[in-house]
This record gives C-alpha cells, structure tokens and sequence, in this order.
C-alpha cells in the first residue's frame, strides 16, 4: 500500500516536472512570491502545527539540540519566507550554455544547463528544509518529493499545504511538490530504490539516515553532512583569534553540521592556551575530553577515547588532541574527519597553504569558523544541502547543483568517417 | 580470499595516490608519454596475449560485434598510445579555480578543482579502455583500479604491465594503477562495495553489468552508456542526407554503445524514403523490424515486437516505428531510449528546436549521426565512459569528469553572527 501511493506521488511528479521544464523566469517568481505570502499568511496554523510536533517531541525526552532544531517561531517563518523572495530573485540557473563551441567538421556543439527531473528530499526534524528545499528545486524546474521525519510532521504539512497552495493560485500544477506523509521504515526504503520516478536522492540528517541511504538507495544519491568538525590551533596562531574561533564554531548553534566537534592543538601553545580555553568552555558549560598530555594541565577535563574523535556529538561537548606538527594535525584530521569543514588558525604561510591543500573536506578555511560552510554565508541563497561525497557537488548546494547538462549538437548532415 | 586482496589493493592506491596528488604537469606528462612508450615497444607481446584471448573468445562462440570489441591490431594499438600521447598534451585539470570571490564581511572564498581520489572501473572485453581510463585518471591524479572482463584478461594484464612499467621508470609508484586480476562474481560484488577505498565507480558495458552495479554498489557510481539511440526522419527531412545519416550511425561500428539502433520515420514520408532505406539496409545486411505500417510497404521486413523498440541490438538489426508528428515521434523516443544520443533528421526550424529541448538525452542532434557521442570528437580526448545519468556528468566524460571541487577559505578571524 506504501509503495501503490508512492508510485502515484512519483508519477505526479514526473508529470509536473515536464510542465515545470516549459516555466519561464518570470512565472516561477511569481510563484514564489505567491508562496512566500502564503507562508506568512498562514502563520498562525503552521505554528500551531510545529506546537503540536514539539509537545510530542518533549514528551518522547527529545534532546535539546533537536528540540532547537524541530522548533519554528515568527523569526524563524520570516526567514523561510524570505528565502523563497531570495530564491526568487536569483539568476535563472536553467538554459545557460556552459559551453558553445565549432569543431573541426562544423558540428555545433553546445552545453545546456537543464533541471535535473525529480528530486527525493529524506531528511529529519528540521521543518526549514521544507520550504528551501522546495524553493530551490522549484527555482531550477525540478519537481520535488520530500519525506520530513515523523517528528516534524505535522508542521511539514502545515508548510507544504501553504506552498501547494500559493503554487495552485499562481496557476502552477502543485504536483511539483508531493509530502510523503506515511513515515514507516517500509516506505523509506521503497521511496531510496523508486528509480522509475526519481532521477536523485539527497538524504538530509544524521549518521543513522545517510548510512541507511548509502546501504539501500539505488537511486543516485548525494550524501550530505555529518560533520566531525576540526579546529587547529598551530604554533603560531593568535591566540585571542583563536579562542573566539573556536567558540563560534562549537557555540554558535549546537546542533548542525558545520559546528566544531573536536579541537587539534599544537604541543607549544598548550601551557599559554588551555587556561583560556578551559576557562571559556567553563563559562559555556562545554564537556572536554582530551588527551592525557592536555589534561596534565586541566585535570578536571574527561579522558577523550579513540571513539570521541570520531564522534559528531551535535552537543556541548567537544575532543581535544594535542600535536607536534602541522602534518600531524593534518594526519590526525584526515583521518576522523567526515570531509566537512576544518580550520586551521595560524599566522605561518607555509602552514596555511599545506592545510589548504592537504586536507580532505569539503570546505577548509584559514583563520575563520568552520560555521560559515552554509549556501547563505557562501552566497548561493538557501542551500538544499551540503555534499560531503566528491561527486556532483560538494559544500554547500545551491541552484546549480540542482541542474544537469545536456549536449545539443547542431548539424549538416555530418556523419562519422 | 578475494576481499582480502581488493583492501590491498584498495590501500596500495590510496597511498599511490597521495603522492600522485603532488606531481606537477610536467611528470605526469613525461610519465604518461614513457606509458605510450611502452605500449609501442611492448607490442608484440600485448598482441600475443590478445591473440590468446581471441582464440578462447572464438571457442567459446563469442558474437561477431563483441569478437571486434576486444581485437587490437597494430592500428588499434598505436591508437592507444596516440591517446596516451593526447591527454599528456591536454591542459592540466588539476588546480584550476572554478571561482574566486570576496565575500562582504572578507572571507575569500575559493573553489578549486582537485583529484576525486581512487576511481574504481569495471567493464567488459574492450581492452582499449583499460590504456584510455589509466591515461584520464592519471592526468586528473587519481588513482585507478581497474576489474576489466575475464574474456579480455591476458590482453589486460599485458597492457597493465607495460603501463606500470613506464611509471616505474618515469620514478612514479606504480600502484596508482591496479588491475583485479580475479575474475569472479563474488570479487567484483565486493569492489562495489569497497566504499572506505573507492571514492567514485564506473561501469562500462552491457545493460547486464550495468543494472547489477546500480543494484549493489553502495560506493557512488556513474552508470554509462547502454545506448538505445534513434534517429527521427521528420516530414521536412532531406532524404539523400536521411539515409547517409542512418547508413553512419547504424552500420559504421555495429557493437557501441551510439550506434543507432531504431528509426522513427514521419508518416508524409513513408512512401518516398521506405524504399531507399530497404535498399540501402539490404546492402549492409541489416534486418529491419517495422511495424504494419511501413511494412505493407516493404513486406519483407519482420514485424517489431514491443520489446524490439526497448532494444539495444549491438548487431545488424534495427527497429523503426512509423509517426503522425514531431511529437508523437518525442513521445516515442523518450519512453524508449537510454538517454544517450538521439537525432532528428529535419529542415523544420521549430520541430528541430523542439527536439533539442524535449529529448532526455545525454546528447541531442539535428541533422547528424548520433556516433560523434564519444570524448574525441566532443574534443575530450579519451573518454572514461559515456555517462547516462544526471548526476556529476552527462554524455562523453573527459578529464574534468574525474576531479571534483574544493571550497578554500582565506580568512582573517571572521567569526558567525
């Protein structure tokens, strides 16, 4: 039954998505705008809705970074409404030639830009993605189908009626947006193997969910985001900067994936830096664990265990190692991180440019919090992700990650000799 | 046993590869012509090996097109190193940034092209690929582990052989390139799901091979080029050029994967064009499979089957379906074909155009043989594959189908607000 309804949604779907293919720029603007004002004429219910998710969420013990996360205010509804209106006003990402080129025998040989189909959204407790995830494959003529996480049901729901709704009066086929609203195991596996309907599948959450779709998805997929984070602190680094890197980066917001989940420090800051640091993650009530060379100068931190440093806690805590080297830090990260974000804070140019070049992640910064790995801080609008697998996109994925290419090949009768 | 021997492999190529990282233009250019060195010097052996396969090929009543897939000669041969000799001398995919921007509150955002890392190729018996997916990689500074098919495995290991041989004298570690030697089933399950090795996997051959990497690889692939191509004959068409456009791209190389292998002929020119055509398939001894309506007119040809239009013969056959319209014949090609290469043969402006923007393909083209689908006449040079997905690469793959992007951020302290 699970999977007939399926079906039916992927069918929609892909009937949708060719009527979308023939929108121009103007009339999805439109549409988004029209959405936009939904979202925001419609408040009141969606918060009702998301005050319903979230009595449940606190009755089930949900933890607190979650809790942030599942949660929708006035704020938070503007931001998402102002998201669409960003989204609307972006470049067109469809029907740009990449390339246009002569060859020899006088084929004329172009590279369009062109949506990708339909797009398969599985992600967790957080009802924002929604809305972006909509606006974004909408933007590049995509038709989507979202399955949110039972947790945050009802305020999906709230979110896509008010969508499906400002689509239908812009007088767009609202089949371009489908909710799975039956939030069994059964389904999911059903929806990562629906090859006949869906062209990818973008899992957005935790450890659990992506493992879960990279085993059993045969649908192409692009893996997003668990962060295990890095911080390093090399031998030259200003310590003032850094102190307030890191607690940006494990502070900030708790519960995403580009927080810091573990800090690298170098063996000659030690004495000079861990009384500060020790002192603010104090004030932050931040767990440390460390390593017992660290934690000869702060007794009171826990001992960190080899699985902690490899732990994406998406909690007030965080691991700590001490180095000797740059390349250690390098070696000691590229081998627990989840190529994601990793900073170095350093003022040794060398230094930079081999953590620039040697680290494996998706973004690598010098001198600057990793939290900045986000489609807005990168100026690409709302995101639909971030990729941390090598193919298609990586980072942070905007409109363009949302398109494909095709080759259109212009002739006089050329054949091959 | 087997799986034993694929993590060393897999681990043998993640070192190689680290280092390769950090080879400049010049080596890997000197390396990849002191490859195509010893592809020449080497022939006679490389040859003798094929030879040896040929024969069990011919025991075992291999089909002629698959029989002219996995024969070199000296031409073939010298194309190979030619092509080794080509991708040296193409510019340096490596290191280029995609963009470079400020953003407003100062971090200098970068992306830059880099490596993937370890690619994984299975294919089946061209032994040509074996020498153009090595040249690729290597240019892009992957590392390349190959599992080529068991008919074709003497030919393979002598051309691996030659090529490590040239690496290991132009001073590279030679484990950037890794053949599987083990043949069987069970091995190459286990490869596709030798995920902490292979950053990305690329089947090349038959729908068979195809379809099982999409069901059991969790390591993300690139599924390429079963090719079910048409070409369309519209009303307006110029017939001279018709039939010469058919003539190519059926019969000029009948086992790959853009041979056409079905027509699709508009109504109005059934009666002029059909007895050009059966004259001209009669020549080549291709068998028509039509339907009732062309075949009242040449009653000699079979009668196609539904499952002849899903078909991809590979062989001295094709299927046509008769058409009232330029969309009937979209219609009809979209629910066939593999999403490779498709022709309209037309003088029609608006039909041409609409052709190019309706057909899913990966290459769409007016008035031209649908066999210029391949890296070299696109201006690649090699190809490691034709991909016919939507994702990371569409249509011919060339060297920037094998790195992927970095986002490098320079900073000076910047921190979330």
């Amino acid at each position: 039954m699970g999977s007939l309804k399926l079906e039916e949604l992927g069918a929609r779907a892909r009937a949708a998505c060719t009527a979308l293919g023939k929108l121009g720029h103007n009339e999805k603007s439109a549409a988004l705008l029209g959405c936009a004002g939904k979202l925001r004429g419609m408040e009141d219910g969606i918060l009702e809705a998301n005050r319903k998710d979230l009595v449940d969420a606190q009755a089930k013990g949900m933890k607190e970074s979650l809790i942030d996360r599942l949660t929708l205010n006035h704020a938070r509804l503007e931001a998402m409404a102002q998201g669409l209106t960003d989204v609307a006003a972006m470049d067109e990402p469809v029907g740009e030639y990449v390339s246009m080129k002569t060859r020899p025998n006088g084929l004329v040989i172009g590279e369009k830009r062109v949506p990708i189909g339909v797009v398969g959204m599985i992600y967790e407790s957080r009802p924002n993605v929604t809305a972006d995830c909509f606006a974004l494959c909408f933007k590049s003529g995509n038709a989507v189908i979202l399955k949110g996480g039972s947790d945050a049901l009802r305020s999906n729901k709230a979110i896509v009626d008010a969508l499906r709704l400002g689509l239908r009066e812009a007088g767009v086929n609202e089949d371009c947006l489908q909710l799975i609203e039956d939030t069994n195991r059964e389904t999911a596996t059903a929806f990562m193997k629906l090859n006949q309907y869906l062209d990818v599948l973008i899992p957005r959450g935790g450890a659990g969910l992506i493992r879960s779709v990279v085993e059993n998805a045969t649908v192409p997929t692009i893996e997003t985001g668990t962060g295990n984070c890095h911080v390093y602190v090399d031998a030259s680094a200003d310590l003032h900067m850094a102190l307030e890197i890191i607690t940006n980066a494990k502070t900030q917001r708790i519960g995403v994936c580009n927080a810091c989940e573990s800090l690298v420090i170098h063996r000659s800051v030690l004495g000079a830096f861990l009384p500060l640091l020790a002192k603010r993650m104090e004030e932050y009530h931040v767990e440390v664990r460390a390593d017992d060379e660290a934690r000869a100068l702060v007794p009171s931190w826990k001992a960190a265990t080899e699985e902690d440093y490899g732990t994406e806690y998406l909690d007030w805590i965080v691991s700590l190692r001490t180095v000797g080297s740059c390349d250690e830090a390098i070696g000691h990260i590229n081998r627990y991180n989840t190529k994601h974000s990793e900073t170095i804070v350093t003022n040794d140019y060398a230094n930079a440019q081999r953590f620039l070049d040697e680290i494996d992640a998706a973004a690598v910064y010098v001198n600057a919090s990793t939290r900045f790995t986000d489609g807005f801080e990168f100026g690409f609008g709302a995101e639909i992700g971030i990729s941390t697998q090598k193919l298609h996109a990586r980072g942070p994925m905007g409109l363009k990650a949302l398109t494909t290419t095709k080759f259109v090949v212009y002739g006089n009768g050329q054949v091959r000799g």
